[in-house]
């Protein structure tokens, strides 16, 4: 308890994790150098702007986060989503160009914090998985093709897939060979190290998880043997392959200018849907390792931990951050046990900047476009296209809509698409609501689907149950629907409702059930409610419909029916189920 | 069958009618000759648009809309959003800003046309009534604001309700006089009129239907008194009073002119809005007509009826039209038996257009200011605010975000806001989700909540009850509480969902009870479902689920109770209920 300033993770801290979180601050340094020089490069930025958004960022969600091994820092989709915002407002690489990509962070940053302290990490699950995943899927084809430009040297153009490919063939014959060669060479490399090389290192002794770990770090042996290759033969003087050129050497300096209302307008919207976007993204990627391991994540503390590396990567001169997934596996693997481990990734990284830079000037751009390839390759998730198309078709239909509007349209328009989608299939889902006429399973006290059971009904009492909450989107269709039962039955004396299955009555409903009965009473049917419940009677009964009433609300269709149809004569008694629907109710 | 090609209502029309249809057209053509003048004023269009928009819609309502009774034509909040949309792209009065505003009447067809044709007349459903009356009743107040400037003579600006209040005060010193006179007491009359001349004129010995509708003629007297006392004090010349100015005599000629495509652009969002907004008006208009008659609408028809009817009035010099509340009421009161009764109003008004425009000329715009005034008022619906305060404060703030949206922000952000609000709303509910812990009733078959009710419970069996569908964002909620159940039991071994209430289980829903089940089962518990409706289990039998759970889904809670809990020995019977919740199910 005196040590409530501190995280927990901190003050129950002990040496046995230390040498645990060297091992994994190390590696994950190793594989964060070429990443934040090639996801800057994606962004259109400097390469030490990549290299300072994993420096302070690392240390503020250490010490706010909930995770213990999400490695936080620059990541592809984030990367993509800033160029696309900021490339249209400022000249690549210029100074505003840096500073826009700054305000992105800035403002997300911002906006997750707040979020998290109204504590509404529920918005995280404003997205659904079939539109995350086409979502993600659509992002890394469109980053791999812009890549192809770097990784070709093929001096191509365009914002859309379409585009992009099509500059990319009419240019084709431009292509510069020596980085041609240079970038294909890297991406076999790199793919046949991640296909490969962990059976491998195993075959040749490894223990099983070291194996894996080296194999992780085959990035950096590409990005020093092609840094090698560039240096003996000069490729960068003599044939022309571009390089990242000169990094300023040193740490980031804390600094802040304020922009004007104009940039805020600009970017607002943007900068809200990538933190966003990245903070769903890194909630799941903590969620899946933490159940690994029986930890706990909280989206309220990783809204305040997102939000504040955001804001440090700002004040830093960096870019928008957040959680990345192939990272933080790695981070996972080489047994990271607390955000100690970032802390330490970010020292060495801090170390890189003062005295390595040199070191990274001459590495070819193709090389870095090679990595990013392989990178995003991975986040192609046709698997889940494929369930959804099993499962449900209108989640398969989200899936390609958002998949292809961020491929044709952007990554702005993916989202919105997207967003649409999970809600429009969610609204237009529940405003066509199962409505089930029941009849009584043979003498029991249950009642049961018409359709889909043998059941006795009554000619002078219609028993309906409404298997949704009623709302303004679906009244129209449940009225219609009680119309035509009605009109097809004819005798109709008693219209029951069962509401077991609805949980909340809008304010437009309520009126629409007041306007039926009335409706109803007129036609000399009168309407009764039964299976209401508590909340949903609570609601009610600030209206005049249960004082309208001819009865007040029944218990269940039971004790309805025994009151309704007190003379009616069960049918012989048989719980026969009809064929194909054994072991459902509906 | 012979007649197919024509509409039922003219295939089955005879004299009786023709009698009724006549007069209901004579008294709509007296109220919509000032109406039309004044909403082409409001929409900041030349009068005679709005007569050309008042001849050929009605016709072609009249052929293929599906209400008897339903008066198309200018309406006050379509033309609100026509000046709204036409006027930051062109100047008012101009040849241009005329054509976007039949542009906008061309767009919108097309739209309601396709949706007719796709039968898409559910999206009426999409705005919640407490939104409708937010958006309603904002507009009205604006509208009435807007007219204060002609009223009174003050050369007032502003778009929002705030520019206009603040112009209108700083700018009241330069009211004009006469105008102002005019102005109020045209308001007062026509005020009077509505409040007090129908009480009047049936204690003067008229029926009561006959004296409804003289009071309705109001406006037309008021108008025609207005005229007679510029051209007889020469108010126009003498004293500056503006007026209509001329009207081109003659029907307008059918033409077309090709927009380009970026009058396109801007116009496309506005054009759907004001589309939609005028179909869901007008639906509900006619529907609440059409039940006091025991007549059905049938909303995709109106969809073609209100397309085509726009069409018209792009074709024929027009604005966008809808079906208007205060005139077809009129015309239901004065006896409209069939849309002939819009056909007989359509040729008069032609009629008039030939022959009868230079009365109107020396008609002061305050008056016209004045009929709108007192038309819209009585759009202002308070009592709908009440009652959602009463019934539901989340649709009261609905209703109040919309009308501050439309005061604060204009029309088209008002529309926004409150289709956000509803969907809004709707999904917060249903991330939100009501689940019971439940137990036996006594010696029943029957499972309630245990908070509400005395029941039996299981210390190894844990009963819940999920009270709406199953998707992406009320997933992660759904998985909390059931970790707080089971935490907080301690002892659980089967966990049994009752999803009697789940009419649907997404993908990511779906997804996450199979992490739920691997889960569990690691911690030595086993997941079960029971009462699971037949759409659910035809749409989860696509997954392994259902073979990954140890016994397969159980018919109802009394069941699995009796396979997993059956040496439990039951409470003493009770069917006792908790105070409060008398009569409820929860």
């Amino acid at each position: 308890m005196t040590q409530r300033w501190l995280p927990a993770w901190l003050a129950a801290y002990d040496r046995s994790k230390a040498a645990q979180d060297l091992v994994a601050g190390i590696v994950v340094t190793i594989l964060l150098v070429p990443q934040s020089l090639a996801y800057a490069m994606l962004a259109g930025l400097p390469p030490h702007v990549g290299m300072y958004a994993s420096i302070l960022p690392l240390v503020v969600y250490a010490v706010l986060g909930s995770s213990m091994t999400l490695s936080v820092g620059p990541v592809a989709v984030a990367s993509l989503m800033t160029a696309s915002a900021v490339a249209p407002l400022a000249a690549a690489g210029s100074s505003e160009y840096v500073f826009l990509s700054m305000l992105l962070a800035l403002l997300g940053g911002v906006v997750l914090l707040l979020l998290g302290l109204l504590r509404m990490g529920f918005v995280a699950n404003l997205l659904s998985h079939p539109v995350i995943s086409g979502f993600v899927t659509g992002s890394a084809v469109l980053i791999a093709l812009g890549q192809l430009k770097p990784l070709l040297g093929i001096p191509a153009k365009g914002e859309t897939a379409l585009e992009l490919l099509a500059s990319l063939l009419s240019r084709a014959t431009e292509l510069h060979i020596p980085t041609a060669v240079l970038g294909l060479s890297s991406v076999l490399a790199l793919w046949a190290s991640r296909r490969f090389l962990a059976t491998g290192l195993r075959r040749a002794g490894l223990g099983a998880k070291s194996a894996e770990i080296l194999a992780k770090l085959a990035p950096m042996a590409v990005v020093l043997l092609a840094i090698a290759a560039v240096v003996t033969l000069g490729l960068d003087m003599r044939a022309g392959v571009a390089v990242v050129g000169a990094i300023p050497a040193g740490l980031p300096t804390l600094s802040f200018t304020l922009p004007t209302q104009g940039q805020l307008q600009q970017l607002a919207v943007p900068a809200v849907m990538i933190a966003l976007i990245g903070f769903v993204e890194s909630v799941s990627v903590a969620q899946s390792l933490a159940i690994k391991r029986g930890e706990r994540i909280n989206p309220d503390a990783e809204l305040r931990g997102l939000g504040a590396a955001n804001l440090a990567s700002a004040m830093s001169g960096g870019f928008p951050v957040t959680g990345g997934f192939a990272r933080s596996v790695v981070n996972f693997a080489a047994g990271a046990r607390t955000p100690l481990a970032g802390v330490i990734a970010a020292g060495f990284m801090g170390v890189v900047l003062l005295g390595l830079t040199g070191l990274f000037e001459r590495l070819p751009l193709a090389v870095l476009a090679a990595t990013i390839v392989v990178a995003v390759i991975g986040l192609v998730d046709l698997a889940t296209l494929r369930h959804a198309w099993q499962y449900d078709r209108a989640d398969a239909v989200a899936w390609l809509v958002t998949a292809m509007g961020v491929l044709g349209l952007g990554v702005e328009a993916g989202v919105g698409l997207g967003v649409a989608m999970s809600i429009g299939t969610f609204l237009w889902r529940a405003s066509r609501p199962h409505i089930a006429v029941v009849g009584r399973i043979g003498e029991s006290e249950h009642f049961r689907n018409e359709r889909r059971f043998t059941v006795t009904t009554y000619p002078e009492l219609l028993l309906m149950r409404i298997d949704e909450s009623l709302f303004f989107a679906n009244m129209q269709s449940v009225l219609q629907r009680i119309e035509e039962e009605i009109e097809k039955r004819g005798d109709v004396q008693h219209l029951v409702l069962d509401l077991s299955s609805v949980s909340h009555i809008d304010l437009t409903a309520v009126e629409a059930l007041q306007r039926l009965q009335a409706d109803l009473r007129e036609r000399g049917i009168e309407l009764h409610l039964a299976e209401v419940r508590g909340p949903v009677m609570d609601r009610i009964a600030q209206t005049d419909l249960p004082r309208k009433l001819a009865h007040e609300p029944f218990l269940n269709l039971h004790e309805a029916a025994g009151v309704l149809a007190p003379a009616a004569s069960p049918q012989p008694p048989s719980l026969r189920l009809k064929p194909s629907t054994a072991r459902s109710n509906a």
